[in-house]
């Protein structure tokens, strides 16, 4: 029963929180494996808490139990739920938040939590994530059955998330994510490019950055580089810099992919 | 021998001194289960370390240890202690840390941590987490009896926490918490609000606010809202805002609960 | 299998990359012990990640596997290694960042990971803590013989540590690390100073300091005070304050003792 739960909240890691609801789940099953993906998702941003599991969850092993609570209508209308994926469990609010990986991956059912039997006894009504989630998720890792938590329902809320248009051989993106190094992750993928060739040509902010690197260090110091990122997305990077401030650019600015003559 | 021990500390996340302490612990009990509440309490905040312990404690389950270390008379007079309550154990300085927890719980004793057989060899005396606090918690993983730490001892420090005052059918109370969504939580509990029943009016920096509401999320956007927090205290926020920033308050600033007519 | 591997990144705490490399390690042995020493290293910054290291890895126990991912130059030229300790293992980059480690404990061997078998199927050019040191890491938690992973080296790279230099009776060093608490730590070993007997002055920025402290409470609030930190280096401190910013002084800055007269 040492089966591991992951953690993605906006909880922040000094408030008691993210400690109350790992004690919640410790309380059920104390032999559960807590990793934390992070909680420093911005609060109350669901996109962003969204684009982080998306690029974590699919490392871990299957059978998985992934807990993510980014629920600012925590108490609400939103539907707390569970998804069972072909490897993994996630087990969170119903806005959205695991919307991209519903996409990505085959989903075999959707349960919406409603068995109070697997909550908490008291419930407030502004911390599900130490009152359901938590709690649900800590029992699914003693083997309670899915179904038993509720309802199968058939749709789940999404995310707007932007997507990249293709317009006379050229690509309009643009930034989706700013990591900790100051990287650029856009909503390129790599399979868009890789179509057109070597001959590219990236535009950010009235930069141009011609061709593809292959690596951080493979450009001088300072240098502003275009790479595919460990995700497979189009990224915009300085070697040894903080591609974001150097810019200038946020999430939301627009980037150029064309082929160059 | 997989027992839990928590850890409570203002060692922050960069600097080596949590890493060491959890390489302490597991050098004596490979198998210790260790978790994090948080290590950003801000340096040498005894009050805050003792408030975030609070509302995270309660939700562990029966036997685990709860090391807390916020400690800035490290090496000086305050006593290393331990003291065992019905369903928990805490291990730290004492200085107020856990004064909180005590009032709340049947304290069955406090031990004077003094049998040096238990500590780190070489002992710090700037880092007791690391040299003291963290190998008892492990040894006490192990099974060891309290009895064999030190001499048992009958009184505690305490720490000066801002009690609510009643005065004409008013209460007047304070923020004690802010936590990293902005949201104010003060010293006034659910239980002296209830009695008041629902014609409340809440006034904070000459913010009135009416009636209390259930979640973030039933107020529009930007709203200020006072509500009930998840440790049943009264919450100042702002639906997907930071209230601190909206208002304008920090910790201590002046809170009014008042029968509206 | 509940070997216990650390983690010493600059990956940071809000970014998908700890959790997969987590998950990474964890789909390979899902009963692999992870330990955050910290992944708040400044990015890129490889000596201060050697000396974090430096003061955490020591304490834990025999057998234990630190992986270490500050790595500016993934992808590139540098080598991914393996160094066997009498006590631990090392597993990271050759740029420097167990160069520390290396000088102070008996290297039994240092193997170049070359043998893709146990690397992740598709390697990222740019995460190398996900594809390769994390795989790496949990095969060798699974008891996979180090000789398999690569051939075996006989140099590794260095990293320019800055050292105290003794002149006519005075050393003449310089802060290294500033931790959270603003405490700056020096290059000057505590077996330095020892030999200085107890006249010691300390001056740093034209602040004079007499005497070394036992602890931070030895000295009235506020008071700048010599001591020697918890890894037995001069540290220079304020009590219940940051020195950093009373002093304004950052790595780098001189630091001066010599026997007072």
């Amino acid at each position: 029963m040492e089966r591991i739960i992951t953690l993605t909240t906006d909880f922040g890691l000094k408030d008691p929180y993210q400690g109350a609801m790992k004690g919640a789940v410790l309380s059920i099953n104390p032999k559960a494996k807590l990793i934390d993906i992070t909680h420093l998702v911005s609060p109350g941003n669901i996109l962003e808490g969204a684009l982080i599991l998306l690029d974590a969850y699919e490392f871990f092993p299957e059978g998985v139990i992934h807990a993510g609570v980014v629920d600012p209508g925590v108490g609400g209308a939103r539907k707390p739920i569970l998804i069972e994926t072909k490897r993994h469990f996630f087990i969170g609010p119903d806005n959205g938040l695991f919307s991209l990986i519903a996409q990505r991956e085959e989903v075999r059912r959707v349960v919406h939590l409603t068995n109070q039997k697997y909550f908490r006894k008291d419930i407030s009504a502004t911390f599900h994530g130490r009152d359901i989630f938590g709690p649900v998720a800590a029992h699914l890792s003693l083997g309670v059955d899915p179904a038993l938590f509720g309802e199968e329902i058939k749709s789940l809320q999404s995310i707007e998330m932007p997507q990249p248009v293709k317009e006379g051989g050229q690509i309009i993106g643009e930034v989706i994510y700013v990591d900790s190094f100051g990287n650029l992750l856009t909503n390129i993928k790599r399979s868009d490019i890789l179509s057109c060739g070597e001959n590219i040509e990236v535009s950010i902010k009235g930069v141009s950055l011609k061709g593809i690197r292959n690596t951080y260090s493979s450009a001088e110091k300072g240098a502003v580089i275009a790479l595919i990122s460990s995700s497979n997305h189009l990224e915009i990077a300085v070697n040894s810099g903080m591609a974001s401030k150097i810019i200038g650019a946020e999430v939301g600015e627009r980037v150029l992919v064309k082929v160059s003559r």
